[in-house]
This record gives C-alpha cells, sequence and structure tokens, in this order.
C-alpha cells in the first residue's frame, strides 16, 4: 500500500501553494504519495472545509492536511488528531476537523504542534499549510510518531466542530446546511444510519421548511426518479442526506447558502 | 512504461469526488498512475465531455475513465470499451465514450460491467466514478481481463455519440460546435484530414454562417497571422478545427454556444 | 530525491491540456514526478504568471515549465534557462522566466531549443507546452544536457521581464502590482530584504497611494494584527510585500489591478 497525504484547502486553481505543500511533502518523503483531495473549499467557510474532510470515511486511512482557517495567524494551534480508524487529521484547532471525527472512528489522541524539528524554516506566520501542517503529515508518513510533535491537548479542550449532528425527533429534524456542490444541491448534517431512524419510505413526501419557504418534497434513491426540475431528497454519497433538483441547481431556485438552518417534516 | 489510469469529470475543484477516484485507484492497484485529465467539464454537457474524451489521442495507450452522465441514476449501463489502439474507456453508455473512438482506431470490444467483485462497495446509485468506474479502471490496470466485467454488448446496441463527424461537401461543409475553450475558441467536429479534403490553401478566405451572421474569415496557421481581434480558422492542437479570436473571445463576441451549428462555405 | 517536474498555464480546470502534458512527461520519463504548480493563471497575464514563478524559491530543485504566452504563435523562441541554484526553466523567451531567476541565484545558461529530437512530433504550431516545454523538462531530467537543444542565447539579447524591482528611496517606494490572489489580496514588487532595508518598524503607519487613492496601514505581520476588514501592509508568504483587508477583498474594495502603480510613503 501507499502512503497516502491528502490536502485540502480553500486555494482554488488560482494558487501555487497547492503545488509548493505538494513539493515540501516529496522533499520530506519521497515515498509518500500525495492526493489533491479538494482546493476548492470557499473562503472562510468552516462548515464547507468541515463537511469536506468528512468524506475521507471514503479515502483510506491516511496523513490528512486542511489548510482552511479564517482566523490565520491569530493564536490558533496548530494540531494533529489521531483518529480511532488510524488517520492522523492536521491542521488548526478551529473545529474545522472535528465532524469528520465521527465518520473515522473517533478522536485517539491530540497534540499540539511545537516541535520545530518537523517544521519548513522559516515558519510563515500566514501559510502554516506549507510550512508546519505539510511537514507534519510528511514526517508521521515517514516516520516520526505523533508524540514526538508536541504535547497531549485535552479533547474537550479542542474547538468545537463548526456543526454538531441534526437533531432527529420522532416527527421532526433539526438540521443544516453544511454545504452545496456545483450542480447547487445541499448537503445536510444528517447522517444515512440516523435518516433511517427517522423512518420514512420511499416515495414517502416530507415537508421541508427553510427561510420563508415550505416545500414538499418526496424521498427518493436518485435524480431519474424524479421528474426534470423537480425536487427529491436522498441518501448522497457520502454518509450524508441530499437536497437537490433533479438537472438543476436547488440553491439558485430558492437561494440558499451554508449554514442556513432546515426543519424537514413527516 | 507506468500504467496510466486518466479521470474526466465536471466536477470541477469544487468536489473531493477527484480525490477520492484517486484513493479508490492507488488502493486496488498502487503501481498505476493517476492523471487528472480534465474535471472542468461543463455540467451535463456531453458535447464537450465527448470532445475531451477524442484528446486522448495525445495520451499513451491507458485505462481512461470519464464520469460525465445528465443521466445518473437512470437505467444507463456502466460499460468498458477496448479500443483499436489498445486503450480501456469506462464510463455510461451514453455515447461520450463513441467520438473518442474515432480517433482510437476503432471499437475492438464492448462490455457492460455487472461483475460486483470489480465494483466498490456499497455501490452508490450516483457515483459510479468512485465506485464501478474508477475500480473497473484499476482492476483492468492491474490483471482483470476486460471478459471478466460482464457481457458483450453488440456495438449496434451502443447509444450513439452525441455528434457525427461533419458533413463535408465539394463547397460547404455542415459542421457543428463541440467545444469552447476558456479563450472564446470554437472546436468543430472537423478532423484535420477532413478539412485537407476540402482543399482551402492557407491564407484563403472561407465564409462561415451560424445563427444570423455570416462573417469572412481567412485560414490561417496561428493566432499571429492575423491581427489583434480579428478572426481565423485553423488546425487545432487535437486534430479538430478550430474557429478563433487573436487574443479576444469569439465566443463573448458572436454568442455562440456548444451544439451550435456552422457552415463554412467556399 | 524524486525528480521534480513543474507545470504551469493559464488552462485552468476547463482543458484537458494539463493531464496531456503530464502524460508526456511520463511517456519520456516514468522515473520523474510531474508537479501541477499552477494552472490558473489569468489569460494573457505575463506579469502574473512571471510572479507565479518566482514562488519556485519554495519548491525544491527541478525542470520548471511555464505555458502563458500571449504571443503564442508568433516567432518567440523557446527557450531553457539554467539558474544558478541548478533549475532549468523552460517556457518561452517572453519575459516570463526572467523573474523568477532574481530568487534562483541568477541565469548561468541559455540556451534555444531547436533540436527537434527533444521533440514531440509533430510540432503544434500553438500548442508548444506539450510538444517542446514539457518534452525538454522530461529530456532534461532524465539525460539531456542543456547544451544538446541547441545554440546560446547571450543573457542580454533575453527579452525583459515584465517588471523590474521596486525602487526603493529614502521616504518612498515606487512598487507594482505583480498578482492579486483570490481572496482579493495584492502583491507587489518588493522583496521582503528591499522592505526591511526602507526601515519602517511594525505597527508604523505608511501611506499607500494608487490609482486616485490615499490610504494609511499599518505595518502588520499578520491579517489578525488588525480588525476585521482593516487593510494591512505586511510581508508574504513568497519573499513579496502584501497589502490586504483582514477577511475582505482589497481588490474588490479599491478596484486595482495588476499592473498598477503604488507608491509607499512613510
Amino acid at each position: 500500500m501507499k502512503k497516502i497525504i491528502t490536502l485540502s484547502s480553500d486555494f482554488g486553481v488560482q494558487s501555487q501553494g497547492v503545488g509548493i505543500m505538494e513539493s515540501v511533502a516529496y522533499e520530506i518523503n519521497p515515498e509518500a504519495h500525495v492526493i489533491h483531495l479538494m482546493h476548492g473549499l470557499p473562503s472562510f467557510d468552516l462548515l464547507y472545509a468541515a463537511r469536506t474532510m468528512e468524506t475521507l470515511n471514503y479515502v483510506q486511512i491516511g496523513f490528512h492536511v486542511c489548510v482552511a482557517d479564517p482566523g490565520v495567524g491569530t493564536k490558533r494551534k496548530p494540531i494533529i488528531i489521531e483518529t480511532g480508524r488510524g488517520d492522523f487529521l492536521i491542521g488548526p484547532d478551529n473545529g474545522v476537523l472535528i465532524p469528520a471525527t465521527r465518520f473515522l472512528e473517533g478522536i485517539k489522541k491530540v497534540v499540539e504542534i511545537t516541535n520545530e524539528k518537523y517544521m519548513r524554516k522559516p515558519v510563515s506566520l500566514i501559510f502554516h499549510g506549507r510550512d508546519i501542517f505539510t511537514p507534519a503529515a510528511a514526517y508521521l508518513s515517514k516516520e516520526a510518531g505523533i508524540e514526538e510533535f508536541g504535547d497531549d491537548i485535552n479533547i474537550k479542550d479542542l474547538v468545537k466542530g463548526p456543526y454538531e449532528e441534526a437533531i432527529i425527533g420522532k416527527n421532526e429534524i433539526r438540521a443544516k446546511i453544511i454545504s452545496i456542490n456545483k450542480f447547487g444541491s445541499l448537503h445536510l448534517n444528517i447522517m444515512h444510519s440516523s435518516w433511517d431512524k427517522f423512518d420514512i419510505k420511499l416515495n414517502d413526501i416530507v415537508k421541508v421548511n427553510f427561510n420563508n419557504n415550505s416545500i414538499k418534497i418526496p424521498y427518493a434513491t436518485t435524480f431519474g426518479d424524479v421528474e426534470m426540475r423537480k425536487p427529491l431528497i436522498m441518501k448522497d454519497d457520502y454518509d450524508r442526506v441530499e437536497v437537490a433538483l433533479n438537472q438543476d441547481s436547488f440553491e439558485k431556485k430558492y437561494k440558499v447558502k451554508i449554514g442556513d438552518d432546515i426543519v424537514i417534516k413527516k
């Protein structure tokens, strides 16, 4: 098996930072393999970033860097989280790594990165992705033990994630939009298993309330189950529940945005 | 030689699906090498996607995945096409793979992918790129024979490509716009060899009719042959004929779009 | 150490050219490793492209291709520049490679690429990135000596870079905007060492004049040092000076663009 280092950021294609982080990783560990998981994170949006890190559930166990930090340059701690599954999540202590741990068998250990031996020098105050996070991933993938990077942090002292799981009631789910993809489909903070507990049958209609809208939507398995431009609610590809229009943009039609609350009623 | 797996999709930089498909490929075959051919395919545009797959002509023989399927979730068959050149094209049976085969020495064999042994489980109803197409490419690149994936499909039963080749007459070519690049230049369904048969000399002027426009354009070898912002028609870099403005956008100036018909007259 | 080939272009995600160049490199040298440094260069913008190549300072010594050439198809020479540090910069003789050499210990040797043995055939008149530049990088990374590619070019005969270094006076710096990132922050043609010579202390206020604006900005170390949406001037991550707003876009607020002049006064 290759040792996989993934990189995620809000750099888009408009930054050389993506390629430079890859180069830094290979300088430290030429045997690792770098995958650019996603560099199109919206700027300053912790929800979207956290949701993207959740999808590591579908990537092999590895060393995963997230550079999404609206508070960069402030006193955020750089941290490494070891997951129950065996991954190492590396990024700022701003909550962005927390939701992913719910999918990766929880948190086993957390340390603050303080050991300068494992940093690229000089350390930029801004680009921790290049000088702290990526080097940490590369050294971890090569030889270093997590305990060598710095002192333990107590899990309860970590900054909370930018969203909790939806609240599943008997007749109602109180959820939140945690990402919107390029097709304008929404993803909610509802796991497949939570949705199953809500106990709706395929083709049942639910009422979906958000902002000043209330619309009726069938629970379907996939886009093709509804007519062109009609709404549907379904299990998405990454263990979350999705609200979408068939071949049209729900986001544009209903002017919703990430962070909006959504209530689903039977 | 490395075994090359290429991935193309309409995911843009705004999706982790790109990195996840790469990870899936390496889990199955760590010795292969994944190239992201192009993830900026416009959503729901089969012409553009098919045209992009044509350019595999310029990539070494390999295992090529295309995830562009407006009908995802409907009863499209997932297929593998073995080309005359020796490539394996993997994607939906919606025509998107067909034009490429005209450049890759035709179709040798086609099978429907039904063998679950070669799928990632559980198989999503939506994200066949991750769960069916990419695993197929990886297993083919490793060891599996095409016949192990499922039954043969008769070539004449395949869904037709989204465009045919242009009709080359004595004094007129009836063509179609099959892609438009970020510079606003148009690519037509005319191969270089077909253009040569039309028998126009360099610097000759042709009449180009489309929508309600009729403009005169010189046949040139490259942008620098005409003045700034002037139109030209030329052979492009990928065995097609291109209509462009020198350092300006033909698309914006003339409001054309993919799929529009274009008639070229001597 | 891996042999690193980097590719930069203005192709964005909307072009298969990116993947095809990677494939061409691996066909020639399967042992090299290709890094996509940056493909989001704005079209036809030599300043931005040149500035991006400067950041190779943060990449290991390697073989670096830049495909950014508004004059493609004209009589630009394809060249290889060997830097003092030991890199090979490959691209058009249009000045785009020059500023980077100021960061890479200067220019040691330059040749014009004329030896067809090291080109992909047939050579497109347009896509030199695929047929000339990338093959040159791959052959150089494998075995070929720079002198085998063609005759020497005298350094003073090279096309000048698209910008010089800022002029540092006693009380005033005359600078230029050489790039603007996706967050709307500006980068100026002032190296960290030049800024140090200007001798401003942290938290000092400078007057920044551009177009018809004159604003007062504190010299800070990072975003968090100023209030939300307030301006700051600081050392950036790539050895240049940056002007930005904390979590807002300086570019949009003040309508500046790449190439604009900026004067900084004590």
